[in-house]
């Protein structure tokens, strides 16, 4: 997507530790005009597989959930990272690793939200060693709904998350692929 | 708002402890085309007030801002609830006591997203007794930004939250006003 490419060029920061941040657009302030784009971008990608609910993770994934949602006129069910009081009853729950935070938690999904019948599509912001979309491909499998594929905005490459989803026949399709950063530059190149 | 009375009414549980479950809609699997029309309407209250800046908190709140900052055509900013790696630098930053959860928790916005010049537009998804507000209020005042007024979704009326606002002179609209429950009978009454 021409159009994020170039956001990140221009808004994006490199830091050491491989982190590119882009929170003045995506995960932080969220340009909403630009994610109306992002939602329309999934959908035209994944509009002939059925998608009748989008999945996604708090927080980040949140708000590009609903503008792909809206598109697909489905709902969007996010997991959650706690257990809330007013979670009531079963979930569907598993545990992921944080490589950015470097801690593990459980993610969750009430029952409730997510079963057969469901062509169940999931999205995220960030697509690098794939902890995240494992969990919750994880509650798919688990919950007995179809996936029907993954889209991320941004996967870094270079982690290979998003190549080893490929090879197992997975769907999915990031926005932008980042092949390499340089701190000391700002370097960012894009995998063609 | 009729249509949301109307799922309250039809979609909404009430359990013991003034627990008003909305998580088939609006909190956990969320009608992202209900929340479109959620969008339109706070733009209808506020569209008078020179919004560029729409304010929430994660994770409940994004789905809705998201909608909202979309209807004004700029940007949201959420405020985050744990201190990550990938906020550097200065962040204004206020304690939040959770009635819900029992617990406290620090929420913080970057400085680089808020500050003198914005005239933001807060939303959550409910308002009780107002913490959670009052929160993003102080972040808001603390930036030098000009607060133009809050919207929640539901506001539950009798613990009052929304009504000390209003007395301080904030405009505070909510598409719901809930007065009472009841946990054995179900009933929902809504304030005129």
């Amino acid at each position: 997507m021409e159009l994020l490419k170039q956001k990140i060029l221009n808004e994006g920061e490199v830091y050491p530790g491989n982190i590119l941040k882009v929170d003045c657009f995506l995960n932080h302030q969220i340009d909403c005009n630009f994610l109306g784009e992002v939602g329309k971008e999934f959908h035209r990608l994944f509009k002939d597989e059925g998608v009748n609910k989008v999945l996604t993770i708090e927080a980040s994934g949140i708000a590009i959930g609903a503008m792909v949602a809206q598109e697909f006129g489905c709902p969007l069910v996010f997991a959650k990272k706690t257990k809330t009081k007013n979670i009531a009853g079963d979930v569907y729950t598993t545990k992921v690793v944080s490589y950015t935070h470097d801690t593990a938690y459980d993610i969750m999904v009430s029952k409730r939200f997510l079963g057969e019948g469901d062509r169940v599509l999931i999205v995220d912001d960030f697509l690098a060693i794939g902890n995240a979309l494992n969990g919750l491909i994880k509650l798919v499998e688990d919950s007995g709904a179809h996936l029907v594929g993954c889209g991320t905005v941004i996967e870094k490459g270079y982690q290979h998350g998003g190549d080893k989803l490929r090879e197992k026949g997975i769907k999915v399709e990031s926005l932008a692929i980042v092949e390499g950063m340089d701190a000391d530059t700002g370097e960012i190149r894009f995998r063609d």
